[in-house]
C-alpha cells in the first residue's frame, strides 16, 4: 500500500501535524505497557518546571522527572489488568496525554481524562471475544416530556434480528457528567453481556441506556425540573419508544432500572416510586438519599411488604474506597432495620469505572434469572 | 430535584474534581460564543510564558495574553457558523481546552483537538432537526479478512423498521486517523441525511461506515496488507454481513462508495477496480494517487468507456487551500484526458470536517436519484 502511505503522509503534511525529518515530540511514547504490566507515562515538555502523574491505578499523584531532550516520564506499576484514567499536571495546568488517543469524554470538562488500558493475558470479562455480538443502536425519539429530541442507546443482543420471542428489558443509568454513551464507550456494557450470553450466564435482554438529564446541565434548568421531566420522559416517552421500535415485554416482571452514581440515586428514586412500572432495580456506588432528603423515602419504606412482594431484585453496591460508601451503607440499614428485603454488596474499589464494570457482571445474570 | 444537587456535589467530591469555596480554574469558562459570534478563548496557566491558539476559524496561530489572576484569552471572530477544531499551545506542549467537554478523537493522539460550534440562527444542515430520525446501529461483525472482530457504524433511515421495500446503499469511508465513528460523530452523517430525507432531497438509503483499516495503524501491518485485506474485508466479509442483516438491494446499481482523505483514496482505488460492485464512487480531498503511484490506474483508465457506460456518478471535491487540491486537481485531468466523465467539484476551504459536511450534503441526493 504504498499509494496509501504516500497519501497518509501527505495528509499528516496537509493537516500541519508533523514535520519530517524532526520527530522531537512526535517521537514520544505514552502510554507505555510493558509484557510486565508496568507502564511508563511520557510527556515532552522541555520548557516545563514541575510535571506530575494522576491515575486511577494509585492514590495521589507521582512527581515525574525531566531528561535532557525535555522529556518527563514516570514508570510505576505493575498494575492489574484494568482501564485506569490518568491526566498530567504541568505547572499546575492539568491536561490529557497529548500522545494518548483514548480519551475519556464527560459532560464536564474537568472530568475529562486519558485512558490506560493494561491487557490481561487473555481477554478480560469486558472485551470483544470471538463471540456473536449484539449491536448498539443509537436511537433519537421525540420527547413530549422535554419538548424537544432526544437520543439514547440501546443494546440488543446477539442475533435480536433473527428471532422473534419477546426479550426483558433494562434500563441502565449513567452517572453525573456521563451521558448516553457512556456505558457502551467506558463500561464495555454490550462486551459484558454479549460475554454473558455467550457463556450461557445470562438471559438475553434489551439493554436501553437514556441520556440522563432532561437538559444538558449546563443549561442551568432547576434541580426539580431536570428530575420532574427526566423521569417523565422516561416513562411517558422513552418506555413507549422502545417497546415501539424493539421486541420487547411490556409488562413490569419484565423490567428492570439500574444507574451508577447519580443513576443509582435515579434507579433507586424512580424504581422504588413505580413498582407497577419496575420488578427489578439495583444502585452502583449510588447517589443514594440521606440527611434530610432520605426521608422523603419514609414513605416508600412504610410499606415494606409492598416492596418485598413486588421486587424480585433490589441490589446496592459500593466500593469501600468510595467517598458515597458510608451513606449507602447507611442507606442499606435503613432499608433493613425497614424489613425491605435486599442485598448490600460491599466490594473494594472507588468511584470508578472498574467497579461498575464487575457490578453490571455481577448483578445482569441476576436480573431475569432463568431458573 | 435537593436530592440530585445534593448526590452531585457529593459526587464532585468523591472524585476530586472540585474544591468548594475555590472556584480558581474551575471558574473559567472556554470557549464562550457570544451573541454577535466573536469568540473567546481562555486557559488558566498563572506559571505559563507563553500561551497560543490554533483554530480551523483562522490561519496560523495566535497569542493570548495573562490576565492578573493567571488566565490567559484571546476575543476573535466574529465566525461562521461551524464547527471548528482548536488547540492551545502551553510553552511549547499543545493541548487541548480543560474547559470544553467536546473533544474530536482521533486514531493519533496528535490529531486530537477541541471543538468549537458556533452556531447559526437557526438549526444548520447538519443539526438535529425536529424531523424523523434514522438510527446509527453500531454493528460487529466477525470477519474472515483479518481473522477477528470487526466494528462498523450503520445508519438505517427513519422508519426502517417499519417498511418493507429495499433500499439502496452506501459504503462510507473515513479518513487517516478516524474510525468507523467519525463520519456520524464528527460528520454529522445522520442528521445530514435525515434533514435531506425530511425535505425529500434525497432517497432513503442504507449507510454503511467501516473501520477504514484492516488493523490498527499502531500495530504496524506493512502497508500491502492493511489495503489488501481492508478490500477483502469490505467485499468479501462486510457487504454479506450487511446484505444479510439490513433490507438492502444487492445489485450494483443500488450500490455506492464514497469516502474522505485517505478514504476517498480508498473509494477511487476499490470503486474503479469493482466496477462490478460498485456504480457510484466519489472522493472527498481524496488521498488520489499521483506519481508513479498513479501509473497503476493506467489500466483502469484505458478503458473509459466501460467506466463511463458503469458509473452513474464519479465525483470528485477538493478545496483550494486542501495540500491535496492539486493533486486532486491533476487526477481530475488524468481523467479528463483519458476520457473518463465525471464532476470535479472545486470549492473553498481546506482539509477539514467542515468541507466534507457539506461535501456530504452535496453528493448524497445525486447518488441515487429517483428520476
Amino acid at each position: 500500500m504504498k499509494l496509501h502511505l504516500f497519501a497518509a503522509a501527505a495528509v499528516v503534511v496537509a493537516m500541519g501535524a508533523g514535520v519530517e525529518g524532526q520527530p522531537g515530540p512526535q517521537a514520544v511514547r505514552s502510554p507505555e505497557v510493558a509484557a510486565d504490566r508496568r507502564v511508563t507515562f511520557r510527556i515532552a515538555a522541555p520548557k516545563a518546571a514541575e510535571v506530575q502523574l494522576t491515575c486511577e491505578c494509585f492514590s495521589g499523584s507521582k512527581a515525574m522527572a525531566k531528561d535532557d531532550k525535555g522529556v518527563w516520564s514516570v514508570t510505576l506499576g505493575p498494575f492489574e489488568p484494568d482501564i485506569y484514567e490518568y491526566e498530567f499536571t504541568i505547572d499546575g495546568v492539568t491536561i490529557l496525554d497529548p500522545r494518548n488517543e483514548k480519551v475519556k469524554y464527560n459532560g464536564r470538562p474537568s472530568t475529562i481524562s486519558s485512558l490506560l488500558e493494561v491487557p490481561g493475558s487473555g481477554p478480560l470479562f469486558y472485551d470483544a471475544r470471538a463471540v456473536p455480538h449484539g449491536s448498539v443502536d443509537i436511537r433519537w425519539y421525540q420527547s413530549k416530556a422535554v419538548n424537544g429530541i432526544r437520543r439514547a442507546y440501546v443494546y440488543a443482543p446477539p442475533n435480536y434480528d433473527r428471532g422473534s420471542s419477546r426479550l426483558p428489558v433494562l434500563y441502565l443509568l449513567h452517572g453525573a457528567d456521563g451521558d448516553d454513551s457512556a456505558w457502551t464507550a467506558f463500561g464495555h456494557a454490550n462486551h459484558i453481556l454479549d460475554n454473558l450470553i455467550a457463556d450461557k450466564k445470562m438471559t438475553p435482554m434489551v439493554v436501553v441506556m437514556p441520556f440522563g438529564y432532561a437538559y444538558p446541565p449546563a443549561a442551568g434548568a432547576a434541580g426539580d425540573r431536570q428530575r420532574t421531566d427526566f423521569e417523565k420522559d422516561l416513562l411517558q416517552d422513552l418506555i413507549p419508544f422502545v417497546q415501539a421500535n424493539y421486541r420487547v415485554f411490556t409488562d413490569r416482571s419484565n423490567r428492570a432500572i439500574v444507574g451508577l452514581s447519580m443513576g443509582g440515586g435515579q434507579a433507586l428514586n424512580i424504581g422504588l416510586r413505580h413498582l407497577d412500572v419496575f420488578s427489578r432495580v439495583a444502585s452502583f456506588s449510588g447517589a443514594v438519599p440521606r440527611g434530610q432528603a432520605a426521608d422523603s423515602y419514609n414513605d416508600v419504606l412504610g410499606d415494606a411488604k409492598k416492596l418485598n412482594t413486588s421486587l424480585k431484585l433490589l441490589w446496592l453496591g459500593c466500593g469501600t474506597e468510595d467517598g458515597l460508601f458510608t451513606p449507602n451503607k447507611e442507606f442499606s440499614e435503613r432499608l433493613k432495620k425497614a424489613g425491605v428485603t435486599h442485598t448490600f454488596h460491599e466490594s473494594g474499589g472507588a468511584h470508578t469505572w472498574s467497579v461498575w464494570r464487575k457490578y453490571l457482571l455481577e448483578v445482569a445474570p441476576q436480573l431475569f434469572p432463568t431458573t
